[in-house]
């Protein structure tokens, strides 16, 4: 969290140092192969992050720079129509070449030049803004990165461990409670101190009236009894579009349980199935599906952020290096895992705030073009940095989407 | 409009007969064919409606009732999983029995029923509450029974016509201009006088800004100026997900519109295409493209339904048998069109109204599962029956359907 | 079978008003459905053979000919490149316009059109041998249009029939015993006298071993018995592609059995399952691992040519209105169901016969452009007109094809 | 060639050594991808030959052999259902585990077994001869990994070499003509001595009339000509398979050409195209396409061995490293480049020969299985090893298989 307090220069090199110590347990296969269309290879997230900085900063700031491999710039555009044209998303896997070394030697170079750069006294603003944008955009990369790995390594039939399982004690489950709130016309959205993205702004009214919001995320052993009553074959408890998916792929439980229920495919190897710790890598549907079953339903982003103003910006992030949400403490009596450990799905639509308005040029495409399909989360998880999340944060997936670490967290009316 | 003041069993009768009119000049051949998994056969339109009644109505009110035909339950259920199993959609289509022949014998009989029951003194409110929900769901696939088989003809390379063409006189474009409106911390939602969906409920308090509101609908020539400006070609234009459909699907203008621009398939068959008369048929996609390009934005549903609540509630709908969206007058200082003609894109997501709860039992199903991956349109069409419309109305469709009577209205933050 | 000694004339008229009494248990509603893209609605197939005289004989033979509607060129036209562009296949199902009434008006006017021609005293040899090829071609559709219907009619949940079933008495099953063959040089092909299509010429010297062949097609019964053996779960009896298929598909059973295997769905609805009767609908792939479960082969279809000339040309075909294989009968020493009953699957490949030369101009797109991909099939089946049949026919589908009158007879190495 | 006159034990060093050498250009990245699902990455390539001869051989021959990896079984087992389920086909590029370091520890530990087997004095004939497939088995896919790295490469922007290319001097075209060959009935199939697949046995009498076979295949100079006489825009040209092939795909030319035609892909990157160098990379339908062009056909394979029993067994093989197929010498009268250089498709289906029988056991699946929807292609091609090819061995690839090194000579009729 302390990261923001440093100079920019230093936080560019924590963040990529960052992202070099999660890819250092990965051979140049691991980082090579892409697993599903929605995933990357690690190394294309390696050279997508970097030039990033090369395209909307050294291009920008240095006169006459000379872009690294000239080709780079089509292999690592992700999705920036006005940067230009771009290799497709679902062919990132075919790239066997660059090779990983070249890929990092990329790294080094463009980091050279950024630390140059980084030193220069009369740094414009717009340009320190962009690089601080540049590291966020990383930081959301360090998080795809383990998501990605993740699901490649599932499909593994040897389910290899990206990490060592550290020991950890289960103490038992925190009662699930409901705490109040009182809603009203409100205000939400980023505040206007320290970096956000667009789509947290502007800072506008809302009216929502009072509600009641879990202590904690579901957990497990919850989201079992869910399964065991059949839940997965009542088509009563899920969206239409829900249900469509769950019977053409045949979805039984969530996506990295085993057969058996007793266990789960995780970053430290197949592990038992805690109860206590919270349920992990549902879709909406099935998040939707357990809350209608359940009597309640999901919150919606004003009343998840509302709540969140209150609690500690504190959590299990990626830094504990435990690599999977953990157990709430059985001790605190006030909201807990607001932050960490999972992704809570709201009900709320990906939509633009009232008065949205996309940055100037290429950085528009950023977020504003992702409007519409998808649903958001919000909180961070187990896989976030522990300085890129907020109260404010908006994370989005689309509602079939299970490989991130999403949980849910009920609410209910008042 | 005055329908609603009709006894209900008028009105039955009265609907009843609008669906065997809107289906008179279709052939059994025309009424038996599924152009596309979205759409249906005219045939089973004219017979699920029926099985509405008499499962929702006839197997509650008359004891010892016995279905028509136990399979129609089978083949004519939609997607109420709680009454049971059904015929799957996109196999609509291959039901060339029962006859259309015989699916008006089983129309005229579960009619007779309902008459007969129509007729009781003592009928109970929760009856009668179901018959008006049956006659308002019956109204919705008139709608669809004519955008269906608007989009089976426009397969069809002899491009035929459903009705005769009406004389109509083209007057000229309406300048366009945009209406303030305060906003504030305001009601939306059906106040409660007649009948509703449930998803327009419960009214409930909710916050907007100020905004500006265009007095009347887009055109096909302000249309036009998009489509000749590269706007199909201009990925900037586009939300991700709309250019990935653009691309895929190789759209160029509006589904209906000939690739020379200057004419449009019509219910009464290809006609020329007229610049004054609104826009039609179009995705949210390409409805949020225009707006963009415009340098304006869609409309929110609060944002519409607080004008639309300032509207006559009169319009191009039905009845006028125009079977096509006509130009607005050019003599109208206020909004004009906010009811029929098209259906207006917002840019709302379709979702639960704070408070919402679907109905008890099977009919619950009705709206409230369908809450996701789908954007709310207001004020009904040219082929919406008036008497089915108002202010707080939601209907919705994915952001890709392009075969309803869609256009859309611009709105401005203030 | 004497139907070739008629008068052209007079078969003209026979086999026109053959295909009019196919399809005189169909409504307008039957005939317009397609089922699949491989299947064809009976009012296109009515509306092609009549096409077919038009653009191959009365344009042609008629100077100043003109078309019925211009517009039928491009819509009944189904694979002549030569001709012109035409109508896309899987669409055919999306025309209810023409209607069944105006295609009826279509026919009769061919029909007028073609007695005057067919009265000429000096009509071109060149035109009556295209007019016997347009025979033989809608007697090609009559079958099609059988099979078509069955299938569609079987994608119904109410499983209509197409006809009453006649009275049969089941007599039980005559042995299963092989005839043997003394092969070696020989020759195949269609010998000159009367007519034939391309793919049956040249007649040509071809080598084969000597083999035995069954004096009957494989039965329900003895189907049964591999089902129950376990043949669908047993990858190791099918082919690699025809596993695939199978898994894919979720393959249990011919395709028109019931779950039960006791019934099975036919042109005269369900009926119970004759173990005696030849086994019917099943792929190439089905038929080669029947055979191979049995220890035994498909014969080459040099074989099964060498074999059915000493056959007599009669069985059960189309004109008994048996519409179903019907049981061998028992006392009969000799090869028994060569022709009629099914067809039936040899192990040959579909490739052109040494020397062949396809037809001048646009009919020589009959036949020559479908050799790859498919497997021939000898014999003609219960829904083969009589006249239609002879030794030297090869048919020909692809090899997952299910919804012909397909069966099969085992050979084996001598 | 000399390598069949060498011990067993040798050539299994051979071999074995062959395919690290072809992989040696290779990093871990390069051999873990799939880039479709007919191909595989080379790293499973080397790991399944190795697992063919611990399954087939070690198992069998070592009493109480215990598996190098008993995963491996699964993993590497690519299509015998007999010896148990195996890893999906199109999921092999999905591991990145276990890590290339790793298949070469487990050929090792392999080798080292097979080693001591081989020194055996009283090996057994039925084991030697099951090495002597493995080794056959193993210089397949040799070729495959080529065929399988070149289309890699080929989907990579950045266009890598897979090796450098020689020098080499293009001496001008040998002139298309014509040999005669009486036919007759002949035999063909293997002879008996040496080694062969179950396919091409038994040898096998069949007849077939005088034809004449071209000198030479086809070169990309006389295929740019088709090219440009708008070969892939008239479907008269095609088989209607074929043509839906083209038109689906887009196809405009063979696969590596640059769309400009001047240049093509090649395992040495991109180059020049050489107008005498025979054409590659055929489709059958291009092939057949072709031909039908030049008025001529495919041979059959009878015609094609018929042949090639009266030419020298030597040709641009994979050791003469030149990676891609070269022009025919200028000199020679006789039939040139019957082996080597390019693949020939002929027209004749692959099915088995009269009297095949596969292999008893799990072998038997090796060949058996798969004919059905291929067609046979003869000659070998630069990249096939010497010793692994003859004038009676059966190759064969469904008809729109581009990414074999794959080529046509032509055949006529006298």
């Amino acid at each position: 969290m302390t990261l923001n307090n440093l100079t920019l220069s230093n936080r560019y090199r924590l963040v990529r140092a960052a992202t070099l110590a999660l890819a250092e347990p990965l051979s140049a296969e691991d980082c090579a192969i892409q697993s599903m269309p929605d995933a990357s290879p690690a190394k294309w997230h390696l050279a997508h992050v970097t030039w990033f900085f090369e395209e909307f900063v050294l291009r920008q700031a240095l006169e006459g720079y000379r872009f690294h491999d000239e080709q780079f710039r089509y292999l690592f555009n992700s999705y920036y129509n006005a940067v230009g044209p771009m290799h497709a998303r679902p062919q990132r896997g075919l790239l066997s070449r660059p090779t990983l070394e070249q890929v990092m030697a990329y790294r080094a170079r463009v980091d050279e030049h950024m630390s140059e750069l980084l030193q220069r006294r009369d740094l414009e603003a717009r340009i320190s803004s962009i690089i601080a944008l540049g590291l966020n955009h990383e930081q959301q990369h360090q998080e795809l990165l383990l998501t990605d790995i993740k699901h490649l390594f599932s499909c593994n039939p040897l389910l290899p461990a990206y990490a060592r399982a550290p020991a950890v004690s289960s103490p038992g489950s925190l009662p699930l409670a409901f705490r109040s709130f009182a809603g009203g016309l409100v205000e939400i959205g980023h505040p206007g101190e320290g970096f956000s993205f667009d789509n947290e702004l502007p800072r506008h009214r809302t009216y929502t009236a009072a509600f009641r919001l879990a202590n904690r995320p579901i957990t497990n052993g919850e989201y079992l009894e869910f399964v065991r009553a059949g839940g997965y074959e009542n088509p009563l408890l899920w969206l239409s579009d829900g249900w469509v998916v769950v019977s053409r792929e045949g979805w039984k439980h969530p996506i990295y349980w085993a057969p058996s229920r007793d266990a789960e495919f995780s970053l430290t190897g197949l592990r038992a199935l805690n109860p206590h710790a919270p349920v992990c890598h549902l879709s909406y549907y099935e998040a939707d599906a357990f809350a209608r079953w359940a009597g309640a339903r999901l919150p919606s982003e004003t009343e998840w952020e509302l709540a969140a103003n209150e609690a500690s910006l504190s959590g299990n992030f990626v830094e504990n290096r435990r690599w999977h949400p953990q157990a709430a403490a059985l001790t605190e009596p006030a909201l807990q895992q607001m932050f960490g450990d999972v992704w809570e799905w709201t009900q709320s639509a990906y939509s633009p705030y009232p008065g949205f308005r996309a940055a100037e040029g290429a950085l528009g495409e950023y977020n504003g073009k992702f409007m519409v399909n998808q649903l958001v989360l919000r909180g961070g998880s187990c896989a976030t940095p522990a300085s890129h999340i907020r109260a404010s944060y908006r994370n989005f997936f689309n509602p079939a989407a299970r490989w991130q670490f999403s949980g849910l967290r009920l609410a209910q009316d008042l």
